[in-house]
């Protein structure tokens, strides 16, 4: 049976899943983490479902390995495909795995929000995974948009800049987010343009960001579980199946502070 | 024998060669272009030297059964990786072959310059590759910059606008290029900023088109060869390997007009 005091596991395909990672060590103080970027194989977007699966289930089974009591993927891509396998993987060690999806999800139906918009990559808009999981929401009309600049230009330090600014106006100003009341940043880079977002609509749309919708899951159902730690004994551990100097310098601008990353091998 | 009737071919990872396709369609009015963009596989920049050769030497096959009488590697990992395979798959059908990484080391180490900045992708500034070959050049220092937001904003169609200006600041003003009196754009994306990085160095920079080098290479080649064609009797064909609306759209951006794309699995 899993322990209180057991760390919680948390992947991503690179180091995007960082912000996830630092909203959770802000919710829950006492928890340790270990966290797995998947930096050999990434972006997982354009990968087809039953390679994102072979990845996840390998990473998953390194977490379980290492004693973790409860699983993040934070991932939209590995969220979409791979979740089912991974949760079936994880009950057989007593471990519940939480996605990135559901409980922005369950979030934006607790709200009753009648237009939301949807933000994320090429790959999370047009896999339809939040469009289909709110389709039968009664009154709800979802609004999605792609974004794929976004991602590479939060990577490349632009956030928070003219040049930020200047794409989110282009990318918000579609018509087809006329009218929301709120918005679903769906992808584990936007927390960094969250503020820009919100500044952008002037604070007439509420800015749903994953990171901390998640975190507030995992504090819930960890509170459920009696899963909570009291007290954080060890340091977070933080592996990437490929180290390169462009991660490095990276966990800054994700986690808040630099984190030491590992080299480990799938 | 190839004949001077026979169709040029040109190939490249995605429709960013194109703009080579166009700068050649320019240079050689009477020339008729089979185009083949690999877009199943792109992007190569993250792939390995085997697989690159492999689709390589695949759509090489496609080209050469289309009877050309010419090759252009529109791809800057193509050409780095899959050159020699290519040429002398080639070679056993007497059709010459160009890429788009020798004719502007020649263009360099022609003019003599002492300090030429290389931007592009991080794939292909971090192979090493203009660095490799222009290192033997006396008195020519090589300033290289990977640029990796520039491709994404630019197929997201960010040209000439405040946010490519602002993109464009930040990469340009890196102390690494300093004192350059050239500047190389190592990405078949590219020739579409020129005249913004024109506009950011003031005319004091001299501003390396590939697209323009490359044609200006074929035109030479084939006049040596007396291999020009007297007259354009079919229209030229554009390949995709995987065919969505968003190549589509993107093929006016890249091509200056729009072009049919066909369907053609390798």
């Amino acid at each position: 049976m899993v322990q209180p005091q057991q760390p919680i596991g948390i992947f991503d395909s690179g180091i995007g899943g960082l912000t996830v990672a630092s909203a959770l060590a802000k919710a829950l103080p006492n928890e340790r983490f270990l966290y797995f970027g998947d930096t050999a194989h990434l972006p997982y977007g354009e990968k087809s479902k039953s390679l994102i699966t072979e990845y996840s289930v390998q990473i998953t089974l390194f977490l379980l390995d290492k004693g973790i009591k409860h699983l993040v993927i934070a991932c939209n891509s590995a969220s979409a495909a791979a979740y089912e396998s991974v949760r079936a993987l994880c009950a057989t060690h007593g471990v519940a795995v939480t996605n990135v999806i559901d409980p922005v999800v369950d979030y934006i139906q607790q709200k009753k929000f009648k237009h939301v918009g949807i933000i994320g990559t090429k790959a999370t808009i047009s896999s339809g995974i939040f469009q289909e999981k709110l389709k039968s929401t009664a009154g709800l009309e979802v609004h999605p948009k792609s974004t794929p600049l976004l991602a590479a230009m939060i990577e490349e330090g632009f956030a928070g800049t003219d040049v930020s600014r200047g794409v989110l106006k282009s990318y918000l100003s579609d018509p087809v987010l006329r009218g929301i009341e709120a918005i679903a940043l769906a992808c584990t880079h936007y927390p960094l343009i969250a503020s820009e977002v919100r500044n952008y609509f002037g604070g007439e749309v509420s800015v749903l960001d994953t990171a901390q919708i998640v975190a507030e899951h995992v504090k819930n159902t960890l509170t459920e579980l009696d899963l909570l730690a009291t007290s954080q004994t060890e340091p977070h551990e933080f592996f990437v199946s490929d180290l390169t100097e462009s991660f490095k310098k990276s966990t800054q601008l994700f986690f808040g502070t630099d984190v030491l990353l590992k080299a480990q091998k799938l």
